[in-house]
């Protein structure tokens, strides 16, 4: 349990490239770079990522985050054949990533269709002390004989975003015939890139240089011995320069004298000083599990090394995009699932990190302002898909019909509004989490007045009542509706809390305290019937229900859209995730244990899961249930979202939320932490396949440890922890250990939550 | 000799698929299409390019011929398996373009993975009846038991100029689920393109159709029982709208209706219908050889192929491109190459074309009157490289020193101006060809005018004369010097000729005939030495020579430039082709029949060949000088630069110079026909290895026909034609055979022209 698992593939196959490409991507939060093997293959997309880095190139085109030069490609020839995995034979394959170390390495035996037989080996890493750095190292045995190798590898600005090209090149240059540098603008002069790099060989007999359409390439040619290793490192310090700042800055001299020193360290020396860098994240963040399954540990490691490589923390103007930094899925655009999905990990890890993650939204509320008032609303209602303006991104005409040419605006943008509170429920949760009262002055409470002011300008007045008309809620099957049970109470929620901190903090007027009363007095909150099930929305109860089984066989494939136009999905009962239970995940307080089982039994079946975020959250849900197993069922088939079978799954990117969403399910479901009223909370609820878990926990300041057994709770605390465990409160210092029998008279698993709380 | 020969390859080598691409390219004019393979490989580069379509793609960048979206593409899925001819076993190939039909074949059995066998077809051909439509037929034959096949195949607008994109997408639709049609304009709004496609199946199961990235795509699935054959029919209309022409246009149905007469009539009848169209072309102008050699008959076959592939006939605003509509090298810019390579061929074959050909730098006049105002002088310098503003186009840093970073303006741009008299000499060539006074009116005496006032502008009052300095001939690794021969002689020729037609027209001022008198009389000629070798510049023969063996067996490779700097070639003797060689060409009156062999003995040895242009000029002047065996040394040279076995010489496209040069070898070298003034004249000098060249000539208006062999020349004529043969006049009216005896006493291949006529 203490040594952190890898991804390894033992066969290459065409068919999983891409997606292999994005699950082992490096990554470190300011660059991310596919898993692209060296040698090119006809389907395999290439793709280097810079946080932040986006552009729009043309008038019809969506802002995207520029697939940048490629570093990676190395076409290699031996004995005059041009190296793939698809020609002679793969005698034997290993490739692996490493989550500890963040080193991605291929071994293999090649045949080569001459018979000839090849050691080759590469391997690979983004450091994680220098954020800019990437090196590469490969080397080529000859096992039968002496061979002739050649290599052409450099910076290849020929890629795209899907042909959509962002970048000028503005100069390309090799100094002392040996470092190579390409320097890039995006096509409006927004953000500028340099890339300098730099190959130290074995041994070679010639090397030259060529700059020709948009490649800069170095071509180098050696004889090797039978038995002998030609090695080729090559390093790389790629440098991006947003908003302007390369302006005045040598930003040549600057990329060279930092690879000079990279250099000089050598691919070793760097890799241990990233490694290094590592170990304090892990050390910080590791959950460990005892499972049968051994998946489960590998699951979260996996979750772990992702989140560390999505995550740009060394800018707050930057954020977490949807497929994080390992494809061009979503154009690289950011969602609530960074709040929802994303932030609650570091907010118990590294809380700082969370804290950037709202100042990205602190920064971008002019945007949102703009948005607001475009739309005919006061506050701040947050564009459903942002880059770096703050600005709305979403596509404008994703939606267009190729059949009928009827350009639609996508409806999210339109009326998918919960985000706004989203935003306002992670900003409580940081502030819960931390008690952190500098933020909240510096950021806080103008997220908190911004969003609130939204939800005051949102409503309808009908039924003699308040009330939000035409949104979407987080299920995007059902669309333009009134009263979707999530928005409203989390619209309620965030005047609530925004009413609550403005006026503990005396930044209050009167007149937003006046509105704000009004609201919360007067918003329809709709209610659990006498079933205890809680409508979606006014419209909801009264459409048909139809047996989605064949569809849920396929989640996550809209395969019903196959079937039925999406007018006719909107009538029916179907639901893309179920919008009342991610409001009882976010809001435990609003239901009775027994509520929260009858709107999990009544949603689920009606529920295809066809969202990447729905199984996470049903799991945890089950878990507050007390139904273990069905919460590990769905925290597994989750966890397969990207690491299933499926060889398309994430071509374009891992799913950063489903990511964030094992986290969540491990610490949230089956340890059941969460915040309420201020407090921590524990309600364990292991499934039968785990034995242990095993995690670090930054709450208010002081570092924590948990360790999580069927029967005990271990918890490790600097100075006086007030803690609520199975519902009951209790006090920690130092180490501690809880026997569940003494907080739960009943079955395992049968303790819940707010009902007793 | 009377059927039209083909180009047939019968292997797959992944390594000459870019030059196969170029080598068997379908092309009408209108439209190249590069022949790549349905399937993709990484190192294959697809290519559409229509005449005319430029665009620049950012302030860094040239204008460039765009490279537009691609339909060319089918990814064939077989039984789950991607087919490749890298995969399994390719039991048969044939891939065979007909120079006679345009149609290109491949024929293959694929032994699959899986062991099964396949029957694969493809066929296609761009049409030379309706210009913008292309048509594929696919078929798959499974011959070893029932197979699943799915084709996805589309629209593709991925496509990039080296990773440079032109294109913003418009409209994207499928129409009645049958017509894809994509609609692009380029990034400045220019030009517009419309590809509208059509599929047609013998069978299918499912059909979908899907839009994303740039991409239109049928998804195509069948089942296909043992020795059944699945066949698909795509055609496609590929409609440019160029400069604007687009606006107002109901573009989009224009492609459907379009489209839709050609599925009306289908694969078959609409290669009937083009074969019809490509017959008059070859019965016009197909030069017939009777050879040892049977690859002779081959290159002359390709030539013309190629010929009618890269002319825009249908547009006097657009030329033709340094490498026709075959491939992005050169930026599909038009060079001298037109106007000296090409132009002859059309002048003596289809004179109509060749005024259009004039007309495009008639209309072009007011880029290149800006060019030498900009550059200081009077009249029209004509930009080196032209695309379709009349502009310079020669991209400003293409001598960027990637070791300096100095950018060097190309010197090109700033001195090679020899190409001012080479487009006047063209000019003269059409007036003395076809005797068209409405064109001399319209725009030949306006084009004679503007380039002869330049040139009474470039001079230098020198050493009591008038020079002209600081020039660049033909000779590229010569650059920067005086009086060059080439160029003082062919701007002579130039004012001397526009003086003379100006006069003739009454066309000329008082102010014009005077500057050119003094400028014809005091102009420096440089004239032959005792020797009767005329020095290439006034610096040329103080410098010293080398041994240039080495350099000569990689001519075209400019290896010398890997030995020596530019600076130090440009101060030896070191030719990339020799001006004076080029002079004798132009204007052979210039030189005696020993002079001609002295120079011819003086140069060759100093000269690489680096240019593709240089040995089909060496050769026809060795058959002028009688030495019919250089000659066709020479001539089988050039005719391998494309041809040969160099598996990249054209992977970017064919060198059109080269190709115009098979035919200006065949006709203007061994048959040795030339214009001289104003009369035609023939002086055969067959190589050993032909018994006979026969072709057909446009002259004046009237069709004659030649049958040349060692002894006799057989003319045929509808009505008068005085002819100079063997430099004896006579006249031939019907049909007349010459025999050689009557003309020659000596050996045969000593007469020569000028000295005698």
């Amino acid at each position: 349990m203490n040594t952190l698992t890898s991804l390894i593939r033992s066969r290459f196959d065409p068919h999983s490239l891409n997606k292999e490409a994005a699950l082992m991507a490096a990554g470190n939060g300011y660059a991310g770079i596919r898993a692209t093997h060296e040698e090119d293959y006809t389907l395999q997309t290439r793709g280097m990522f810079c946080a932040g880095f986006y552009h729009r190139a043309g008038a019809q085109e969506t802002t995207e985050l520029v697939n940048l030069p490629d570093v990676v490609g190395m076409q290699i020839v031996i004995n005059g054949e041009v190296f793939s995995l698809l020609s002679g034979t793969v005698l034997s394959l290993r490739r692996e990533l490493h989550f500890a170390s963040g080193e991605l390495k291929r071994e293999l035996i090649w045949l080569a269709p001459d018979g000839q037989r090849f050691a080759i080996e590469s391997r690979r890493f983004l450091s994680a002390r220098q954020l800019p750095c990437f090196a590469q190292r490969l080397s080529i045995t000859p096992l039968s004989g002496p061979a002739s190798v050649s290599i052409v590898t450099g910076i290849d600005a020929t890629q795209t975003n899907a042909g959509r090209q962002h970048l000028d090149e503005m100069q390309v240059r090799v100094f002392d015939r040996r470092w190579l540098q390409g320097i890039y603008a995006t096509q409006d002069g927004a953000h500028q890139l340099a890339i300098t790099s730099h190959c130290q060989v074995s041994r070679a007999e010639n090397v030259r240089f060529s700059a020709k359409n948009r490649r800069l390439m170095q071509h180098i040619s050696a004889s090797v011995e039978r038995d002998a290793t030609f090695t080729l490192e090559k390093i790389s310090w790629i440098a991006v320069w947003l908003d302007g700042t390369g302006q005045g800055s040598d930003i040549s001299k600057d990329g060279l004298e930092h690879l000079q020193g990279c250099v000089a360290q050598g691919y070793d020396a760097l890799l241990e000083a990233s490694v290094a860098a590592r170990e304090m994240y892990w050390r910080r963040s590791r959950v460990k599990v005892s499972s049968r399954n051994p998946e489960d540990q590998q699951a979260l490691d996996f979750a772990l090394y992702q989140l560390f490589a999505m995550t740009p923390c060394h800018d707050a103007r930057s954020s977490i995009a949807a497929k994080g930094l390992t494809g061009e899925g979503y154009k690289g655009h950011v969602f609530w699932d960074t709040e929802v999905f994303l932030l609650p990990f570091f907010l118990f890890t590294r809380p700082g990190v969370a804290r950037q993650l709202l100042r990205y939204r602190w920064y971008n509320l002019a945007g949102a302002q703009e948005k607001a008032a475009r739309s005919g609303y006061d506050g701040a209602l947050f564009p459903w898909e942002s880059a770096r303006s703050g600005h709305e991104e979403t596509p404008p005409f994703a939606a267009i019909n190729i059949r009928t040419g009827v350009r639609q605006r996508v409806a999210s943008a339109l009326a998918e509004h919960h985000l706004v509170a989203d935003i306002a429920w992670a900003v409580v949760q940081y502030y819960q989490v931390t008690h952190d009262g500098d933020f909240m002055t510096r950021e806080g409470l103008d997220l908190l007045r911004e969003t609130a002011l939204f939800w005051l300008s949102r409503t309808t007045e009908a039924n003699g009542r308040l009330e939000l008309h035409d949104v979407i809620g987080p299920d995007e099957y059902t669309e333009h509706v009134n009263n979707n049970a999530f928005t409203n109470h989390m619209a309620h929620y965030n005047v609530a809390q925004a009413l609550h901190y403005l006026r503990t903090w005396q930044a209050c007027d009167a007149q937003f305290e006046a509105r704000a009363e009004d609201f919360l007095t007067r918003l329809w909150l709709p209610q659990p019937d006498e079933q205890g099930v809680m409508a979606q929305d006014d419209s909801f109860m009264a459409k048909p229900a139809i047996d989605l089984t064949r569809y849920k066989a396929e989640a996550g494939t809209q395969a019903i859209l196959h079937d039925y136009s999406r007018a006719e999905v909107n009538e029916m009962q179907i639901l893309k995730q179920a919008d009342v239970v991610m409001l009882a995940y976010l809001q435990p307080g609003t239901f009775t244990a027994a509520q929260l089982a009858a709107n999990l039994a009544f949603y689920e079946p009606r529920t295809i899961h066809d969202s990447s975020l729905s199984k996470a959250i049903h799991g945890i849900v089950a878990a507050r249930c007390g139904d273990a197993e069905s919460s590990y069922r769905f925290w597994r088939e989750g966890a397969q979202i990207d690491l299933g079978p499926d060889p398309h799954s994430c071509d374009d990117g891992i799913h950063a939320a489903a990511t964030g969403a094992i986290w969540l399910g491990a610490v949230q479901g089956f340890a059941g932490l969460y915040v309420s009223d201020g407090e921590l909370r524990l309600t364990p609820c292991l499934p039968e396949h785990w034995q242990a878990i095993d995690f670090p926990l930054v709450w208010q300041g002081q570092s924590l440890h948990f360790h999580i057994t069927h029967d005990t709770v271990a918890v490790s605390a600097d100075s006086r922890l007030p803690l609520t465990l199975w519902g009951k409160p209790v006090m920690v210092t130092g180490q501690h250990i809880f026997y569940r029998r003494d907080f739960c008279s009943s079955e395992p698993g049968s303790a819940t939550t707010e009902g007793r709380a």
